[in-house]
């Protein structure tokens, strides 16, 4: 019946979020002091800053150098099972998307391109790299990998808006079925660096393989997210 | 035309791979040493060493301590939008599944708990903390909270096998509709412990409410995964 087996610094981390609750602390807004905080809930500073850097591994708080303690703004939700384009989702949700091409090439298709696409090896794609922001926050960057067959001149239009609208509206083509995969890899080399983050920082893979309407490869797109930016949510099942 | 954009360790990061996929490296094998690489790729031993890294933070190998480089075991593949019980996941896919309680006690449901699931602040409910292996790979553990009300006893059952299974067969109860939740985190405290992982090392989080076919809230499950274990796997729209 007790909670004795449920180690005391997983208690004060419960009870320091009820109370980052009740205060309505919101994103952005800095913590009380350490020190404070020790006083305020009558325990240690060694548990107090157990407890923090619990809600910290949770992505619920970060920590900003001599600072102190921030709440994080709240995850951006994406539903894969419904996939709607990042501007869309991201506007829905009453945030301000922005997009920034980075760069973009002619280039032929390596290896690895072609046996994720189907494309013969060697043929010629459009390949885009941009960095996406939600309310002026750079979350994650992408490389699109796009069938230059489908679309032709599509490098010389801008690339700082939703690429499935200008398919649709310029080329008259739709992602029609995509596969999607998401998982969690430490950000490194050009990614890291593009999110101003250290080498080998946490962050969320997702990669979406689109064919259009006739069945022929359109897009690959490849995304770098930060760590704390996103959470994939998903209803199933019921008659709700 | 050219690939000039594109930084030399990302290019030999290709070619890495695509040998490796040539040779047929399988799972858990070694690779050839950073020296040897380096000759047969004509390329520094520090090229080698950012490509090997970009490979290890996108999950394909890992360093194992003075043992060298090893190919990753493939990732379990999990669709959230289709959501079946882990056993089964895991053996649909080839694997043998294992389940071991860790502990199980009655306790009271806390404040969070309380929000995340309409239970009153305060009322009983299971807490049953659990480790998933894949062939015998400790992978994942997991907190499950249970309302006691549909499934008097449960406790003094075995937990080791499927919950859902024993909700059904037992209690005549299925986990009818669920709201998912999936996010990267840094495992902490007791989770990585359990793990055998160092604290702060990077996890994937998910979370699964269960309300059952009534609409009574069955069960909360939060999953901690190592970050190289499991990929999310979606097929989104057309006729395929």
């Amino acid at each position: 019946m007790s909670r004795t087996d449920y180690p005391v610094y997983l208690q004060l981390r419960d009870r320091l979020w009820d109370w980052i609750e009740d205060e309505k602390l919101s994103s952005q807004q800095k913590l009380p002091s350490e020190r404070e905080l020790s006083e305020r809930f009558s325990t240690t500073r060694v548990t107090i800053r157990q407890a923090l850097s619990q809600l910290e591994a949770e992505g619920l708080i970060f920590r900003s150098n001599r600072r102190g303690w921030f709440v994080t703004p709240e995850r951006l939700r994406y539903d894969p099972s419904r996939d709607i384009g990042f501007t869309r989702y991201v506007t829905e949700q009453g945030f301000r998307p922005r997009t920034e091409t980075l760069f973009k090439q002619l280039t032929e298709a390596p290896k690895w391109l072609s046996e994720a696409t189907g494309l013969p090896e060697g043929t010629p794609v459009y390949h885009i790299f941009r960095r996406r922001y939600v309310n002026e926050r750079g979350l994650l960057v992408e490389h699109n990998y796009i069938n230059p067959q489908h679309c032709p001149g599509l490098l010389s239009e801008s690339t700082d808006l939703s690429i499935w609208q200008m398919f649709k509206e310029k080329y008259n083509r739709v992602p029609d079925h995509r596969d999607i995969e998401i998982y969690p890899l430490a950000l490194k080399g050009l990614e890291a660096d593009s999110l101003g983050v250290n080498q080998g920082t946490a962050g969320l893979y997702i990669q979406r393989l689109s064919h259009d309407q006739e069945g022929e490869f359109l897009e690959l797109d490849r995304e770098y997210w930060l760590h704390d930016a996103l959470k994939i949510s998903v209803h199933v099942g019921g008659r709700h």
